[in-house]
């Protein structure tokens, strides 16, 4: 398992919050998908817009997001978000995201994308290519 | 399976879609969110802000939520949610979403939620409750 | 002032809702840029994805939005928007949203908007053009 | 006008572009709510979901919100937004939040709230009331 890191902390606003005063579902997968775009530029030293042309990728689109809430988040809660790679496959990789408030999980969330790139001999053709090992070795 | 289904169309907007011209990943668990409420109004006859009021309950809170990402939905596409009970518990259900853009699966969405009520001799504890088996038989 | 006007009816989201239970005043901004977006479509009889193509432009940037919040929209509300080009300068525009809970006005929201194209001797400059005439009569 | 200032800065996250590959409007107006949140907790020492209870409100609602933007904010743009209190009224108050990019003004948003409270002899009835002097002496 991949042990590199990525940990942040993050203050509740309010327009992230329903009316039952806890935050909405759908902002944890929004800090799902910034906290990786922070790890991958943590362990690569690669800006984020810059991650595409810098490994000749169109990116790393998501295509499984799953999150499992165990406590809610309120306005005002200071949560820590701490992500890592969990599991590197040849083209696609899954990414863990613990959420936490005053060191106690509330949130779990886990994502799976792929490292992908244009076909060479049909550039509309968008697919997986294999994740160079130099990559995978930054996260280690 | 619970065979009552919502179905709703809706054409992808500009603020729904990221640099890469596609659906923001969050923006589909907004929009299972606002399926979900939907399911239970048609179903129940029972106005979302009127569900807990009507049944004694704080709500159907969000306990776990997953998204498969199968082919991207662009800026103007049109698309169909079909929403359903996949699954009734004794006091939690699973809800599944098809979100299909012409009549292709796009995304698949699910969502797992309890039936909330506060608890009779101290109601600070929220916890399930047994849904009333006549909520389950509308949705047959 | 141009008289087409486009209206639409949504259904307030509780994802759209704050903690207060009442429209988190960003949303309104997203509706009012979708409206824009339909308000043309409907009025030029081109889809938006298609409208920079048609035209021969890049799109119609927004440089100013103003918004005046006189009576909140609850969860379950349902609102009407009504929206028109209220003023066509040579190229830029005045969008003006209204919207309406039980025929009551809620909200005023207005746009500024510019016919953005890029220059033809220098193609990184981006700037106003003349709005064509054919476009303004569309709206009268 | 008031000089006490709060700046923050932030990093334009994927999530808050269009498929311009710019800030989507409404972002900017989620980013002043928060400022101004944070700017209140500076100068008054009171946290933001305290703020009620600590002066007998029910808050500081929106009544009108503004912006004009100069310059696009692009993803991975790190941005400065600078809020302060531009004028106190009786019961409601302007805010101003400068958003800048290396030093350069792209947007400039203004918020009016109000100091809102509940009248003391029909609770349902909500309204602005003076703002205490030793607040405004706060903000200097």
């Amino acid at each position: 398992m991949a042990s590199f890191i990525n940990r942040r902390q993050m203050t509740i606003e309010w327009g992230q919050c329903d009316p039952a005063g806890i935050v909405f579902n759908s902002r944890f997968f929004e800090m799902f998908d910034t906290s990786t775009w922070m790890l991958f530029e943590k362990a690569l030293g690669v800006k984020p817009h810059e991650l595409s042309k810098t490994f000749g990728i169109i990116g790393i689109p998501l295509v499984d997001a799953r999150a499992n809430f165990l406590k809610p988040a309120k306005f005002g809660d200071v949560i820590e978000i701490a992500s890592r790679v969990s599991e590197f496959h040849r083209s696609s990789f899954e990414i863990e995201h613990h959420v936490s408030i005053n060191g106690e999980l509330a949130v779990e969330g886990e994502e799976t994308r792929v490292w992908a790139a244009r076909d060479k001999t049909n550039p509309d053709k968008i697919g997986g290519v294999a994740i160079p090992s130099e990559v995978i070795g930054r996260f280690e």
